[in-house]
């Protein structure tokens, strides 16, 4: 287990940079945990509950030392989405179903820990995360203009917010307006202008960055005062946190319903997987920064247990936050323990803090909320796929388009799927070329692109892909037509330096090739077939009805072939750059 | 259109030798088109009206010129799974639902033909293909038990149909059984014994060709003859035909019902591809005996043309079955109007001959569609495949165990999706190899299989797979974990022969890679890298952030960054055979 690579060594000085760290990661948890909670539909001590045993689960399991992990953002969204239809807001059904949620969750995340299948996050591409967190925060930050105008608008997709805004514009509760709006406009201040502010003002580096972080804070404290003491709630219709249980975390049971099982499975894969990928990214971050590594399977392991332990502790799905592992980190941060003591101060707040929330106004949160998830919003990336890979743009623009218009569940999927298609219709269709030699040199480049030798009855085609199911056919297909347009051919050689795997479906086309030329009298060689290609090949008896050779070199098998016809001709095609093979 | 490539250049010739395949074919035909429609759960006529429309659609608009379209065995299978629960046997609605699922089939057909979608098909592996017509083609015997027995059993799977077997044994009608079971051993030994027998007996081979192939119909007319005579269906109790309605086929529209296309389209699409890819692997077969070729996406606007005409003539879904065409083949069609022929010769059929087949056993039906069918059953793949590959062998015989228990639909979704999840697998953790120089010549190899030179300030990593976004996280881990194993290391270079594609997410990692590197004073170098990887990588401004340099050859990146620091070791591993790089 991890814990003990990092406990046996532990000592005053790690415990002092921990507790600092400790003490500036819970001032910010605190509200962030309250507006997660109210985010995923939930009341708001689920964020703080959601936040205590799960980091002590993963400061035991997990490999990353400054991951912190609770609530976070998109997994709030998609908690909100998969379990808001179950059961009314507040029930205690919805409570069932917020920790089978996390249970289902976790027991799924250790599951592929245990069968070391992490590899399958890899299948969300760099650019469909980027794309599909964008258009969560913009469908987080929309859902959360409500609350900033007091009005009971809903909806799961963005055609649904805005239509649900319009129509309850009318009801906006002006004094909400006012708290909302000006604690968002801080909270931008704060995150922009408040550090440089106290740096020119002459306050240290280190103690502006924490009165920083504490901003969030002083919006808390700020509204709840000025809510207390107008008594808004009651005066002007201010909707409130309102009465939150004091004490420490409940003892919680996930549900064993197979009925809700089966609703639920499906959303607790898409939040693993999403809450997977977030977490290793900050993590792998993080890590690299120190020179330490993670182990992504044992990470499963740790985000499991996390998950498991909230089931049982009245919280809803978490996993390793972005906004809070970074504070963690730059605070100095030097052990998991660290999490645990956060854990601690989080458990304190549960105990004596929440008779002080009661007036805060869920403005507050809201736009606490609005202002973290605004920075997450990032187009960029579809200038970036736009110029370098229109495959990528295609990807990316599809997941934010369908994540806005049909909400995450179906932008998510829809983004894994149209990934592995694009890649797929690519290494379909590859790229192949007809090589020629360079004279006076050994090497057999592309005769569209160089000035080359080639012998008219002898044609070699360079295949630049692995060979396999879903492109066999079409070299097939290639290949005959080459050779349908080529009277005068004797011999065929496949140059397959880039071919790293010939699966069974290739190598019968192989065997159809080798037939098929046969019968014309022309014969079918390989060259520059790799180590564990030939290894495979030679385990079949495809080696022995070929009707040419196998060359370890395209030379040697232009030398032999040409042998018996050397008259060479130079391509017609004109000379280009000679950058590219 | 490719009818007008060869009715120009018709003549007499051609005209005499389609006529005579036509007339063998339609000879076959019969029989296996009643077969073939009782299989699909269908009326027996359904299946010569699906052999007419659709033979001369396909001859106008497909690309083969001896494939002979109509109903098939295993298509005839889907068609009963999809539509079997919707109506009952023998209703108005049942044949509702099949022509609109050959509609809904054409159509979806035509379209991909249109947009030139051709491609999705090759996502079938031939193992997968091979496993799972096998599986079909024992479902389809099983299911034909109960005709051959005599008994009312059902099922859509192995399961299935063998507890409803077992339950309905104490029902057999041993009358049924006698003719079914004589009429299955005379057709096996027609199959294996009749040309032999005949050419023994001193009968020319062309005409001991046809009378073989007429195997089916002498065994029709036999059981027909003795059923009419001691007229069996009453006295005995033996199912036969029955009445089948006299003249042409009829009209018929497809439903536009959305409630009834919702339920079938999922049906239609797996038909259409399982037809096409049926088809084409034919097709491709017989043109290649005479140097023909077929055009694929034009292949699905005639398979398309041919289901929509089964769909408004009273058939269901067809495709190019693969014995009609050879025999076709074989007796020497030479263009697809032989198929219009065949077509005539089974509307005279339709018209004059249904009144004789009254008294046709469904225990002879059976027997010709067992004895057809269990010619595709074939175990060898699973051999081939243990031989050759596991992946292939686990995708292969999950398809056959998934479609005999779960059914066709089951297996062959499944047997795609575990296609396309191996090779995703195989290709997210490629084969990386270190590299270093063959003393005294140019070239670079793995240092675990050859003797080689290296030098401990750089590592040279061959990377034998593309990089894309479910291999990245791979190739950042596997780096960074030889990096920290060096400690002198200076110089990283990635070598590149075998990357045909570089996507955005490989390219964030690369642009990660270069950045870590940097901070621990490492150059990160290419070398070989592709002209069109090449040319992709110079849109972004990876190559003006990389600390080091792009190479054309891995030679000449020795050079440079050995120059630094010439002693070289002698790797430890062992010198093994030179075949493999």
């Amino acid at each position: 287990m991890p814990v003990f690579d990092w406990g046996r060594s532990y000592n005053r000085d790690a415990l002092g940079n921990d507790l600092v760290a400790a003490v500036i990661v819970t001032i910010m948890l605190i509200p962030q945990s309250l507006a997660y909670a109210l985010l995923a539909g939930l009341p708001a001590e689920t964020g703080i509950y959601a936040s205590i045993a799960p980091i002590v689960l993963y400061a035991i399991f997990g490999t990353s030392r400054a991951l912190a992990v609770g609530p976070v953002a998109v997994v709030s969204l998609m908690t909100a989405a998969a379990i808001g239809n179950l059961a009314e807001p507040g029930s205690a059904e919805l409570l069932v179903a917020a920790v089978t949620l996390a249970f289902l969750s976790g027991v799924f995340l250790i599951l592929l820990g245990i069968f070391r299948l992490g590899f399958l996050a890899n299948f969300l591409s760099h650019p469909v995360i980027a794309g599909f967190i964008t258009a969560s925060g913009i469908l987080i930050a929309t859902s959360q203009l409500r609350h900033i105008l007091g009005i009971s608008s809903g909806g799961a997709n963005l055609p649904e917010l805005l239509r649900s805004l319009y129509e309850h514009l009318g009801e906006v509760n002006w004094t909400t307006f006012a708290i909302g709006a000006s604690a968002t406009a801080f909270l931008f201040w704060v995150r922009k202008g408040l550090k440089p502010a106290l740096l020119a003002a002459g306050v240290k580096p280190k103690l502006a960055g924490v009165l920083a972080k504490a901003g969030p804070v002083a919006a808390v404290a700020v509204t709840i005062f000025v809510t207390w003491v107008f008594n808004l709630s009651e005066t002007a219709g201010v909707r409130v946190v309102g009465d939150v249980p004091q004490g420490l975390p409940p003892l919680t049971m996930p549900s064993f319903s197979p009925d809700l099982w089966g609703t639920l499975i499906g959303s607790a894969v898409l939040i693993s997987i999403i809450g997977f990928v977030e977490s290793v990214s900050v993590a792998q971050t993080l890590a690299a920064r120190k020179r330490q590594r993670i182990v992504p399977d044992q990470e499963l392991i740790g985000l499991g247990a996390a998950n498991v332990g909230a089931a049982f502790t009245g919280g809803y799905p978490v996993t390793g936050g972005f906004a809070r592992s970074v504070v963690n980190f730059d605070a100095g941060a030097e052990t998991p323990a660290a999490g645990a003591y956060t854990a601690v101060g989080l458990m304190l707040a549960a105990m004596l803090l929440t008779p002080l929330i009661y007036h805060l106004p869920q403005a507050t949160l809201a736009a606490t909320i609005i202002v973290a998830v605004l920075s997450l919003v990032d187009f960029s990336i579809l200038k970036k796929t736009w110029v370098y890979s229109r495959a990528d743009f295609i990807a990316v623009s599809t997941t934010i388009v369908l994540t806005l218009v049909f909400g995450v569940e179906v932008g998510v999927t829809a983004g894994v799927l149209i990934s592995i298609l694009i890649h797929l219709y690519k290494s379909s269709r590859p790229h192949m070329a007809v090589v020629g030699r360079v004279p006076g040199t050994e090497h057999f480049r592309n005769v569209k692109r160089h000035k080359v030798e080639i012998d008219e009855t002898v044609l070699t085609l360079r295949v630049d892909e692995s060979l396999y199911f879903a492109n066999a056919r079409y070299l097939e297909d290639s290949l005959y037509d080459m050779v349908a347009a080529r009277p005068q051919l004797r011999h065929v050689i496949l140059m397959c330096p880039a071919v790293n795997e010939i699966d069974m479906s290739a190598l019968e086309s192989l065997e159809a090739i080798n037939e098929r030329l046969k019968a014309l009298g022309v014969t079918f060689n390989l060259s520059e077939v790799k180590g564990p290609v030939m290894d495979r090949l030679r385990r079949g008896d495809f080696l022995s009805h070929l009707s040419g050779k196998v060359f370890l070199s395209q030379h040697q098998a232009a030398v032999e072939l040409n042998g018996e016809n050397p008259q060479l001709k130079v391509s017609s095609s004109q000379p280009q750059e000679r950058t590219s093979p």
